[in-house]
């Protein structure tokens, strides 16, 4: 098994440096939302991530089976309604509704081809597996104890 | 209804570098990894994606329950079997099997209020509900068609 971890602190109510190995970098909402625009947004980190993870499985996988992919660029799109996430009504889920990834490659691959290594690419991506298939997420909240002088 | 999108263009079998409205950033694998080391991994924005979420909700519901949290630092881990995603077992999943989040808070509320907050952020939060609660994901590749000159 392979264990990975983040770690944060605030700097606004929407405001977040994180850390993660030796990397650090800031996520924050837009004006629009409420924030004060340091960084991207946490669902378009989420995005983000699930391209991360398809470049590098859709790439492991084209080698697999001999095929070579030139370029590789992608896009990732989800609308979701506010509604849950402000408190204003429950009705909808509070995340994505969907996501999709349309991703233009050059390569010496037929769209079959390019259909089924998309296919084992979302299978075997460990993001696209966590947003698909449901992860179990555990929260707890607890007061800080320690306290630095 | 709200749009979110990235945008993203390979450098590398495992970098890749993003776009998200006015910010970029780079995402890659560790050496160890067999990538270049040049940005946070896909899975380490996974879970800070969530901790981005988690920051906004939770100071929205404490605010809404008259709850002041004068700070926040939070950790995710979780933990993955990479054996789907090499290809080499289908037997596990490819994802983080579980995400656990710890939240470190000073403010005035007692454990009883703090573990109410965590409970409807983790409902409202649109990262905890895409992970937790199963997302469609659609994926396509196409070849590129405009060729620049």
């Amino acid at each position: 098994m392979l264990t990975f971890s983040a770690t944060a602190v605030s700097t606004s109510d929407t405001g977040l440096t994180v850390k993660a190995r030796d990397f650090e970098f800031l996520i924050d909402e837009p004006a629009a939302l409420g924030g004060g625009d340091l960084g991207p947004n946490p669902v378009e980190y989420e995005l983000a991530s699930l391209l991360g993870c398809l470049n590098v499985v859709v790439h492991l996988v084209a080698k697999e089976r001999g095929v070579t992919l030139s370029s590789f660029s992608a896009t990732a799109t989800g609308s979701l309604d506010p509604a849950r996430f402000m408190g204003t009504s429950m009705q909808a889920r509070a995340g994505f509704q969907g996501i999709g990834v349309t991703i233009e490659v050059t390569g010496d691959a037929d769209d079959e081809e390019l259909a089924q290594i998309a296919r084992i690419a979302e299978d075997r991506c460990p993001v696209s597996d966590n947003l698909a298939h449901g992860t179990p997420v555990s929260i707890s909240i607890v007061k800080q104890v320690a306290v630095e002088v």
